[in-house]
């Protein structure tokens, strides 16, 4: 579907993160991709023409909306032209050579830990905090120690030479990440005319009564639009008022849409259409590691 | 507005962490606390009758939801009886006797360390990841080398005896978590009747039917009753079928959201009253440090 040949793709984070992995399983193995320090950097790298592509995490099962890459990406005015979600399968990878028997001590970040700790205490493996998973990947690579390990992607294993002795090492299997695909609106694809599975994300904000955020549904009810998510957040520095982050089943190449879009705006006290994009199906939702 | 005198506040992280210091500013300085591994166990500690109450973080201004919570408050069966948001402000905390002209590295969670990561650059500080930001302030106290600083709560100062060096080190200040007090259902204080500005938290999930979310939120709309938040959440295994968390202002103590509330509950496929509690006035919500 995506535009493999010229695809140069920022992403936040070290050569073997998450969103590298997801980068690739996105654009194929083709595509080049770009590490960067955070999320600004992502979205910079897209702005001045140095990647054709943004790919940014903005919602895990567990941990929720990644409400900061939403801000980004109105400040920005990049547009959103994909999604992808991936399975977060957390690997446990060691020195060639390396087995069972010889770990200690398991690097990561806190967060990929937590999320093993069960494994982790049966294996009676010592937690180690890092500040990434691929950085983890990294050191344990390098440091040439048969004691240690990291948990990370599959990709940060091939990345650094490593060998993963366990995969899901997670508690909880129904952990995926929901990534975005951005471009500058100029770098817009036109999607194949046979393609009619679309979703639309927009951004409203709204006054504050009774019954504003039931009027702006109403332009998705009264013409039959299957509403994929909704999520309100709170504006900073003002109580009590809220944005809405809202993606439909559609695209603004429907009419019916269309007149939703331009229904949605009268009622809100802003409004921000951030893109569309052809919908992951459902199987890859339940795609295993 | 909490009974002081007896709370024993169970929550997840070390001493020093910014959810005890939430459970301090919450419940007053009378209050004991009880340090638990993670979530789960705050849970436990709350049904076993170990705490009179847990407190846990439910959503961030910058990461969003924290929908893990959701899931283990839905299957806990404890009820949501207060709220508190505490402005996150990052403590540049060291020995005491250290100056700035030290400071050589910075430990914290990687989370707190990318959250302060401009402040840090200037400062020429390496920052250095640990499991949490509580252990951080703990390491440095025990360990006794001028050269190494943490970045935590301000009651993490207190606790581990360390001059604080600077306050809100974090890049923006628009950071602060909203967290939830539970207990048991049986638990529930009787609130004083003079207080009228209540919250009410309900989970429900919808059969997958366009419009089905606009019939629900008619329930508030039809009654002038004012949402706080919605956030739908895809559930696990069942693509296209979603759980929506939904606040809104009032409580069961009158009649029209009870009748709100029956009337919500036969339009939903599945309906869980999480509790109701004091909402927390927005002069809080702007509180600073």
């Amino acid at each position: 579907m995506p535009d493999n040949t010229t695809a140069v793709v920022a992403f936040q984070g070290e050569v073997g993160a998450y969103s590298e992995q997801a980068a690739y399983e996105y654009f194929g193995p083709e595509a080049a991709t770009l590490p960067c320090l955070n999320f600004e950097d992502v979205f910079q790298a897209v702005q001045q023409g140095k990647c054709s592509h943004g790919i940014l995490p903005i919602e895990n099962s567990l941990a929720g909306s990644i409400h900061h890459n939403y801000d980004l990406l109105l400040q920005s005015g990049l547009q959103i032209v994909g999604e992808y979600y991936l399975r977060i399968s957390h690997c446990l990878m060691v020195l060639p050579g390396a087995s069972l028997e010889d770990l200690r001590r398991v690097y990561s970040h806190p967060q990929a830990l937590a999320q093993c700790q069960n494994h982790l205490r049966q294996m009676n493996l010592e937690a180690m905090p890092a500040a990434d998973t691929a950085g983890s990947a990294s050191m344990v690579s390098r440091e040439n120690d048969l004691s240690q390990a990291a948990l990370a992607s599959r990709r940060a294993a091939q990345v650094y030479h490593l060998n993963i002795l366990r995969e899901q090492m997670e508690d909880d299997p129904a952990n995926y990440t929901r990534f975005l695909i951005v471009c500058l609106p100029d770098k817009r694809p036109d999607f194949p005319a046979q393609l009619n599975d679309f979703k639309t994300s927009v951004v409203i904000s709204l006054n504050n009564q009774p019954g504003a955020l039931f009027k702006a549904l109403s332009v998705f009810a009264l013409r039959d639009i299957d509403l994929t998510k909704i999520e309100s957040r709170p504006i900073p520095g003002k109580p009590w008022e809220y944005m809405f982050y809202i993606d439909f089943a559609g695209s603004v190449q429907e009419e019916t849409c269309q007149r939703a879009l331009t229904h949605l705006d009268e009622l809100s006290a802003t409004f921000r259409l951030l893109g569309w994009y052809p919908r992951q199906p459902p199987s890859i939702v339940q795609h295993s590691g």
